[in-house]
């Protein structure tokens, strides 16, 4: 992987080394990042963490996390060990398919699983390998959201970013495993259906479903500028590494 | 069931005698008949009809729709039909048990099906005995929805009006049955998280669910006077009768 370009994150707080083509991180993996409500000490498990984007968000904003990432692609794998020690973040990256998990990780449990299952379906064509293999879904949903299951303590929190018209399957697999259900839209302008959601799911727990407000990432109803519209709220998290304060009200 | 008002629904259209005391339709009916995408022509089943508020406000709305109410109780389902009566609406209303149909009703299919299930679980004290039959869920709302699915045809829609927080078990209960999801937030205000969601969902389709904004009923951010902060959409659907039509870009 030779053709790499830096990027910022965190407005310049996080420089992530990234294929300049193929499959690239971006407000996704910041977004999930500031979902987690991951305390000062806990242990996080990432599913498919890339070059790492999410994962060093997270452990730029909340100090001394145990963070652990998996990545089935080796390039990627190694891009994120080079940029949590670029970033001076702690990061333990093991190199594997998420279904044949090294035994040392099948013994160990996470107060928290983050996840950002591929958008794509097997058959969807990407023009780049890298990227296909990061957006398609040789692991479908269910098994990621079993493996993330399987990592969790009991009464460990499941963060996931998924596209919205996935939320039927995510929550038929996730029910009567986990509970005390937050959804939180995510939509580019105010009055837009949701494109995302970010759903936070406590396993083992059987507390009510939230269906929050949502996040809107674009200030102005009609695109204007490119980079200058984002929401306050977008701004907050994507620009400055804020939390997203919506979801954390019952999951901490 | 001698101690009666009528009360107005679409600002005054429809005049509806129900109980003073007990179980009280109000915006929820309202908001299920105007979610109902019934075309002309077309028959609707309701479960549940009590006083027959949705169904009499969807008869208004539709012209010439073959409109057919179950409700369990008889003093209930004969306020419906005299309801029906003096609205001038034909509707059929059929007192049964849902769990119990009578054969006639087995035999047919509807064009849509729509249900206000009880909102409180068995145990949830109700002060009331009509009002807690209404209310309380003697039939879980897995039987409601496997119900509503075997009256519709291929191809038919069901519309829910439900607690958000119960939409993780709608959910679950419509998979691999009911597809082309569309999910309506409800909200009391802009930022507030859903109190009821609208559920749209198509017997046997195979689509995307669609998670759209969230429909706001009141239009300031603080309570002010109680009746008049009705949100413009609230207030067209509540007051003139209108349908939500930001949740027919799909179904219809």
């Amino acid at each position: 992987m030779s053709d790499l370009r830096l990027d910022g994150f965190l407005g310049g707080r996080l420089q992530i080394a990234q294929p300049r083509r193929g499959y690239r991180a971006g407000a996704d993996a910041v977004m999930l990042a500031a979902a987690c409500p991951a305390r000062p000490g806990q242990a996080v498990l990432e599913l498919g963490c890339g070059a790492g984007v999410a994962l060093l968000s997270l452990g730029w904003r909340v100090p001394d996390l145990r963070l652990t990432g998996i990545e089935r692609q080796q390039d990627y794998a190694d891009l994120a060990r080079s940029n949590a020690a670029a970033n001076g973040i702690p990061c333990k990256i093991v190199t594997a398919d998420l279904a044949a998990l090294p035994a040392d990780l099948r013994g160990e449990s996470f107060d928290h699983v983050i996840a950002n299952p591929p958008y794509f379906l097997d058959g969807t064509a990407a023009p780049d390998p890298g990227r296909a293999q990061a957006r398609q879904e040789q692991t479908p949903l269910q098994i990621w959201i079993d493996i993330a299951l399987r990592r969790l303590r009991p009464g460990g929190v499941l963060t996931v970013i998924q596209r919205a018209d996935r939320l039927d399957r995510l929550i038929a697999t996730l029910q009567d495993r986990a509970g005390d259900l937050v959804i939180l839209p995510i939509a580019a302008r105010a009055g837009r259906e949701a494109g995302r959601i970010i759903l936070t799911a406590r396993k083992g727990a059987r507390g009510p479903l939230r269906l929050l407000a949502p996040f809107i990432m674009h200030e102005n109803l009609m695109h204007q500028r490119d980079a200058e519209d984002l929401s306050p709220a977008a701004s907050a998290v994507l620009r400055e590494g804020q939390p997203i304060t919506s979801l954390f009200a019952k999951v901490s």
